[in-house]
């Protein structure tokens, strides 16, 4: 991985195998960010893991072992009592550029990927919601 | 709706039954904003309409009642005369991850969704293309 | 096109028949943008043609010459020795909403596009890389 900041953004650079949730972490640790939003997200993956939220305790996860293009990563990290938060939605292109879609878990570079976060000083804080069960997004 | 303002970036957290657009709308009017570009826009929705433009005048829009991941929404809001443009494109993903995506008509949240917007002095001005029948981007 | 830069945004508009790629250029040099974030990219294209990396030396192009709505744009702009190297991924949607995505080597404007870049003080350097022959992004 490398990454480099300049005013309030932050670019990173991964690598053949990095993990892309692992890297992101290491990132923000890095970069002391606190809240920052995804601003870009390209390159490819493999052993990806994605999620698509059905109802509350019901959460379907779907794995895609071979390599998908990153068409665009969206989303946010925010920093929480008990480390970082991810909500990242991904779109995925494979070799016929068929397109796939989903709440990103998990996934590995093949090649290598190039990520943007822009910081801002908007404080996030994630809060179990009763009604759905997800870490919904509170400002206060 | 939850909404925060930092520098020149605006979130919005939309509950269950928000609807997309009008949230939107009372956001923008809120923060103030003259223009702004959609930087983030993750979550769930159902009950969309996307468009596709195929001629002038032909212009074939699509209904999709059933709940779909929000993948990525892309595109800016201006102010006109005649009150706010939003010009957004969006991806949506299923349950089984198969993506779709156009013209973003109209949505309804199902559990929540997260919207990040940047201000811009860039002064937008939507003027009518006669080709096209479009509200084409001007800047002057 | 027409181009208005505000701060470190640039946004352009395209017209019919514009050609995406090279207008990004002429709008790169106009603007003095040395390393430039997409922020935005909707609109529509023909004459698309989408690459996936498949292994060293093997780089699949397709072509899909029907019009296609442009759902997002990832990716960023760098200024090199010997020119903008462009690093853009495209997700795009069809007449029934389905969307293919790939990295986007060329596209021609059907009625019009509208592009946003965010310009960054980080210097990308453009390396090809050994091992997979894509030209890597470094920062020193």
């Amino acid at each position: 991985m490398e990454t480099k900041e300049e005013d309030n953004v932050v670019l990173i650079r991964l690598f053949k195998d990095d993990d892309i949730m692992e890297c992101l972490k290491m990132a923000c640790e890095k970069h002391d960010i606190e809240t920052a939003i995804i601003i870009m997200g390209i390159g490819q993956v493999k052993d990806i893991q994605l999620g698509y939220f059905r109802s509350k305790g019901d959460y379907v996860k779907q794995n895609f072992p071979q390599p998908y293009e990153i068409i665009s990563l969206s989303g946010n990290v925010s920093l929480q009592k008990d480390g970082y938060n991810f909500h990242i939605h991904a779109c995925l292109g494979d070799i016929v550029k068929k397109t796939i879609g989903g709440h990103l878990i998990d996934a590995k570079v093949t090649a290598m990927a190039e990520i943007g976060l822009m910081k801002t000083k908007i404080k996030i804080i994630r809060r179990q919601d009763p009604e759905t069960g997800l870490m919904a997004m509170h400002f206060d």
